[in-house]
């Protein structure tokens, strides 16, 4: 007795209904990201392990996907290191590929690796799948997609205001307006840091602070004083938990704040260019919100840094994210190579569209013409017709035996398809074919040789 | 200093010009899959480790990447299994999930799984990566791309007659005109291995056979033999060395030598009727050819078989392949449901296409127009254009800095733009824009909100 099948924990099927509207995220994200100059790359699934462990920290190196080496592979590890019985150090021995991460530090490697055939600056994008050891939950999964732009070799404010651009494009086109894009600047926390004497404590400082809008103001000083940030450097740094009005001024604000920070001074004057030529150019339906609060987990961002929040109303976390880091390629050799990039959180994007009923009714039609089956002679010109429409470009099917109409009818009406083909006997006779329109349940008869006209018909 | 880059053996980076190839074939095989009613499914890059092993075969499994189970999970291995030290005992203790090494088995587990949600018959296709640890060499590789189209739930020969149409409509569509598909059933190579009395070798016989292009009738035979068949079976078998003629004579010769076998003959009317319907309604480009040595590896094939071959000239191995099976769900405990189906290689497709030249030259553009940058004024007003641009579905971009003219121009050339946007400081006071051709060099003025026209010309 075969085994019930099952799928690992944290991954799933895609049904034909949900890789359809999957596509239909992916295939606007994708025209606009090609509008906006980008370019398709595509990496491996795997990379060296040694490409990937190291690169997002502890956490991270934890939540890599290990491959094992294929062939005898135990027997290449020493035996002080087998005797130990130590998976951390065991690990490399038995591993020397790993699933990817994210699309980042692929990119960053493909970047240093093909630098000599890349003309700069180089505008990519990638949607690939990615994949992490993480405890599975609603909205996270052990494998799902990542939509990245980014540019490298482009120092110009000018990027930032096309990536908030680009999510306008992108959230408009896909009908969800009123998406929010949150925007900070590292400049202006390490600004702060400094400020508040806290310097070498930056990472604790933003990692804490990033938690304002979910754990409140308290619990989030608890944890920058657990890390070590004093009471009177946290004090300093009030003015941060309290900003408020508009985006002029929050950065008059921060602009008295920040006075004595070259660092801090050169962010606010960066997100004033930027807030100011994205006012000018004008928005379609998202709105560009700055917020000091804003820190982002990752690490290797330096400049502008972006967040996105779905519409009011609907409970989600960022549904986008991203910012300019300064020396990615860095890690791989290649210095002083600034970069910015965006990305969007397909598996959330789906979940709002879906609670606010924003996918095309289009997307459920997966076939447009069924042709019944009515028997060997009939189904010849059947298949013949079916043919011609194909070559037409309809989605056309002709239903596999001959069967009872009924049940023909019924699988028809269960896959959504708008018109049903009869063609019997009577129909044969006189070169003609009958076309059922499922919805009003209207007959039309057609010439058998006006196939191109009825899928002009159809099509439209 | 950082160690230089690399990726691991067998896989691939895809620069922009590379992806753009592989997805002009990927849409045109997709178009036709949709065209012929198929539906996409997606399953996850990594199955249980149970539902792979033991589905290809010994040699199968061990080209199967296993993926380390995460976290302390040598702690999990007992000590009796750790002792001895032994890979094979070893693996199936540390490790739980394998990533996929083709789409059938995944498909099968699908359908399994979900056989309540779906309407039979189901037509799915299926366009992913799969990972072998196979040598990589020339054309194969560890990561590559099946695209996969399969029926169950259908016992129609219509569904072999439509696949037979599906080649052809694809290698017509993508200009690989002259592709062959060869044909054959593993029923009639059953009766063969009945009639010689080598029913219980059938798996070595057809392996053997398969063999026949490559090695030669003496080597063929030397194998059959060292396998076990008789120099008599051997001898008796001989008329399938020396098939040759139309479809029609071959089958006929087929009739003679098979008249003893229920099964054989069973074979030989389904290829009749399958060859007479295609005959019938005719195909653009490709031919069909009964090919009776065809074996194809797989064992869960039980009817026709297809193999294709690329057009004569082209030094390849075949670039797709398929075939039905009656019981492959039976492996997942759900009997009696036959399927066929087909796949195209792409990778192999690709270097043919390469070869052949064959590629449409407008993959080359990445970029509609470029828009030179002249200084911050007019970089505005450029922001603004190339705004206007997208928002037509021009593919545009602005260049980032206000670097030398000649500069710019290099990079338009080697992006292969075909138009240069000039908007200087007279066309900002004449409220114009003046495009350059690339290729002609001729310029013409178009007027500042004019931006829909100039998209409509260079779109058409």
């Amino acid at each position: 007795m075969a085994k019930k099948p099952s799928i690992p924990k944290g991954t799933r099927d895609f049904s034909p209904a949900e890789v359809a509207k999957r596509n239909y995220i992916i295939h606007t994200i994708k025209k606009h990201f090609e509008t906006y100059g980008f370019q398709p790359i595509e990496t491996p699934s795997f990379e060296n392990y040694d490409t990937l462990m190291g690169k997002y920290g502890d956490e991270g190196d934890r939540l890599i996907f290990k491959i094992l080496n294929s062939g005898d592979f135990i027997s290449k590890v020493d035996d002080v290191t087998y005797s130990s019985k130590n998976s951390a150090t065991l690990t490399p021995k038995i591993s020397e590929k790993a699933l990817r991460y994210d699309l980042t530090v692929p990119f960053a490697r493909y970047v240093v690796m093909h630098q000599n055939e890349i003309d700069f600056p180089f505008k990519r994008y990638q949607i690939q799948p990615v994949w992490r050891a993480d405890r599975p939950q609603k909205g996270r999964f052990r494998e799902f997609y990542q939509c990245d732009a980014d540019v490298v070799g482009a120092n110009s404010l000018l990027q930032e205001v096309e990536f908030v651009q680009l999510y306008d494009a992108v959230f408009t086109d896909l009908g969800l307006e009123g998406a929010t894009i949150k925007i900070n600047n590292r400049k202006i926390l390490s600004g702060i840091a400094e400020i508040i004497g806290a310097k070498h404590l930056l990472v604790d400082f933003t990692v804490a602070l990033d938690k304002l809008d979910k754990i409140g103001e308290e619990k989030v000083k608890a944890e920058m004083l657990q890390k070590g940030i004093s009471e009177a450097a946290i004090a300093k740094a009030q003015p941060l938990f309290d900003m408020s009005g508009t985006a002029a001024e929050q950065l008059e604000k921060l602009k008295a704040i920040l006075a004595d920070s070259e660092i801090g001074m050169l962010g606010v004057s960066e997100l004033e260019e930027i807030i100011a030529t994205v006012d000018l150019l004008g928005l379609q339906s998202a709105k560009l919100k700055l917020d000091v609060t804003l820190a982002r987990g990752l690490n290797y961002y330096t400049g502008a840094i972006f967040e996105v929040a779905a519409p009011e109303g609907v409970k989600m976390g960022s549904i986008g994210g991203g910012g300019r880091y300064d020396d990615l390629t860095g890690i791989f050799g290649l210095k002083d190579v600034s970069g910015v990039g965006i990305s969007f959180g397909l598996d959330r994007i789906y979940l709002v569209m879906e609670e606010l009923g924003l996918f095309p009714d289009s997307l459920d039609t997966s076939l447009d013409v069924l042709c019944l089956n009515f028997g060997k002679k009939e189904a010849q010109a059947a298949l013949q017709l079916v043919a011609d429409l194909r070559r037409n470009g309809v989605r056309a099917d002709l239903y596999p035996t001959d069967t009872k109409v009924q049940k023909q009818f019924k699988y028809a009406d269960k896959r959504g398809v708008p018109y049903v083909i009869l063609l019997g006997e009577e129909e044969l006779n006189t070169n003609a074919f009958v076309v059922k329109e499922m919805k009003s349940g209207g007959h039309k008869a057609y010439a058998i040789d006006a196939v191109a006209k009825f899928a002009k018909d159809i099509l439209n």
